[in-house]
């Protein structure tokens, strides 16, 4: 993995988590960097969410660093909570002797609990200290909270590296796992250019995972370029930063709890792709769909009776539907085959697959990401406090 | 439970179940009597919703019969579905002498197998023998699918009684259980009053059972008014049909597979009813809020987070919540109080309780009805082949 040049990365214990693992990251740019970011939907955002809003507001795009903490969300925290994002800010600002407006802000962890300030402040001072050029999976590791392993991945558009990693509470089926994404580069780009490329590239990929992944207290997907590279164009930067999140989305969904199945549902002949995105949606959220899904069973009719929830007119007779190579339904037919079935189970059983189906009415299409509702995912949160 | 004057009822075994359960049921009316009905707002509706749909339009509202099979959904059937569903209307109607555009038909059971209509059209000219006024529990079993019990109500309004029966695929809590409810009167009403007062009995019943309940390719409830007896006034009539949509929508979610526990999600002091309606239905369709639920853990945090993502726009350090009669947050802040956490799991230990948020922000409220999500739901739906 090459250094992105512009940018040290730290990643310590300071005792926020309670088993000493870390939990406190830090990004720092030499100089004030173009940064875009998207935040959650959510609106009980969390308190470094709404810092770091108006933070990224305040610096027209010009940041210098972003402190990170995992083990607690400071969400649903009052007003204790917006004081403690912003001391957090403070004390990485003096610490880098930068102003407090250049400094982002993020939290995951447990909701509803006062930050603990004093570790959380020497864990700045730490950070500070160990910050490296060669520290990002450091830093992707102390931002980790129930997931199984760091996720981290490279990408590269005309010579200009990105370097990303995220992290999932896990619950990523569900409406309200944090999932916070960290992508730098060293590419020349203005920050309204770089909102825009995160905008688009958002929009298939943390946006179709399951549920509109942009829902718990606290996400946020942060881009950083410090311009000491070279200029690409903004097209294919564009796909390569889509790239790279469609990367950290699958590696998002296969750490999931409970998931042993990520499959692609793929919605085609749709009228519109917005049509296709709501068909994909609808697939991808029935926990019916999901359940058959963790039984390897191809349910085509659970599938087809959620297709119907969306919303968009359908006609039952122009419908194929495909799991990866084995065709279950033509023009509405079910497709009667010797060891017809026995084939669709045999894809099911993969990690990976896709669940192809043709509306027959246009020529949208849309893809949605889902996985599977297990055992282990009810007995994980029926029995852990968040 | 007293009679209800102008219909007869059956429910015999017609041989569509393979372990031979009572699977075809018919409500007769001596005369064309009002009716009412709402149906699922799936897009690809089975062919007797279909038909229902086009027949209560052709009688202007005013039918004799309606057939009704379980262990056959008749649903992804293509044209031969059309074509069986309209086989039993007629079948109906040659059998009572009256115009099948006056016979309503409804299906259940597995989706995308042909009906075996051999069997349905005997089972029908059995049941039309054996039409009885005391027939409605005969009737009523003859609906179910997958439920464990029989699911009846009675209610009266000034006087006139009205009697209710429903059946749900067991899977309530996601979007396609297979709901089928229906209501006699002898109550005289227009079928334009009788519409009216579906739909608003409808609207704060059977629609806030966890998802809209109207989304399986099946659904239908069905109300019919004979006019032999009193004619009450419209309010305290809709009142009525209200009360015992409600007693039914909680048998079903009762009756739901691997519900433990049945939870009305009460939001209070909202800016507007609907405003209450997105909030409430957020909480109870959270698969993270069911798992609390399922785990009785008061876990305020997930309730808060699944309030946020409705859309509507909160604030923080006005919200209370309560769990029956122990509080979890007061203006923001969490209740420590002694014992709190004790109260509030056993509060959640019990089969129902109500799970009360106030936004402070309004005086509108609402409400829904939300279930746990266990692991029999999931071993039910992974393992089972609908």
């Amino acid at each position: 993995m090459r250094d992105v040049s512009g940018f040290r990365f730290a990643g310590v214990s300071a005792g926020i988590k309670a088993n000493g693992e870390p939990d406190l990251g830090l990004i720092v740019a030499e100089l004030p960097v173009a940064t875009a970011a998207v935040f959650t939907s959510n609106r009980l955002p969390a308190a470094p969410v709404v810092l770091s809003r108006e933070t990224l507001r305040a610096s027209y795009g010009r940041t210098r660093a972003c402190v990170v903490n995992s083990g607690n969300a400071n969400a649903l925290t009052g007003h204790s909570g917006v004081r403690d994002a912003r001391r957090m800010q403070q004390a990485t600002a003096d610490g880098l002797g930068v102003p407090p407006e250049q400094v982002m802000v993020a939290s995951t962890g447990v909701i509803g609990v006062p930050m603990p300030m004093e570790r959380v402040e020497s864990g700045i001072a730490a950070a500070i200290r160990e910050a490296r050029p060669s520290g990002f999976s450091d830093f992707a590791r102390a931002i980790l909270t129930t997931d199984k392993s760091v996720k981290m991945a490279v990408e590269s558009a005309a010579g200009a590296p990105l370097l990303g990693c995220t992290k999932g509470a896990g619950m990523i089926a569900p409406d309200m796992a944090t999932t916070l994404t960290f992508v730098v580069t060293d590419a020349q780009l203005e920050a309204t250019s770089l909102q825009r490329s995160l905008g688009h590239a958002v929009e298939t990929t943390f946006n179709r995972i399951a549920v509109d992944g942009d829902m718990s207290t606290n996400d946020m997907i942060l881009v950083m370029a410090s311009g000491l590279g070279v200029r690409p164009k903004l097209r294919p930067w564009t796909d390569a930063l889509t790239s790279l999140l469609d990367d950290l989305a699958r590696q998002l969904m296969r750490g999931g709890e409970g998931v042993h199945h990520v499959v692609a549902i793929e919605v085609r002949g749709a009228p519109s792709e917005d049509a296709a995105r709501r068909v994909a949606r609808a697939i991808a959220v029935s926990p019916l769909v999901k359940t058959a899904i963790a039984g390897e069973d191809p349910n085509f009719g659970r599938i087809l009776a959620a297709a119907g929830t969306a919303g968009v007119p359908l006609t039952g007779d122009r419908l194929s539907l495909d799991v990866d190579e084995a065709p279950l339904l033509r023009s509405g037919a079910p497709v009667v085959e010797p060891e017809g079935e026995a084939r669709a189970r045999a894809v099911m059983q993969r990690p990976e697959y896709t669940i192809a189906l043709d509306l027959g009415i246009g020529r949208a299409s849309a893809r949605y990401l889902a996985c599977d509702l297990s055992h282990e995912y009810v007995s994980i949160n029926a029995d852990y406090r968040s």
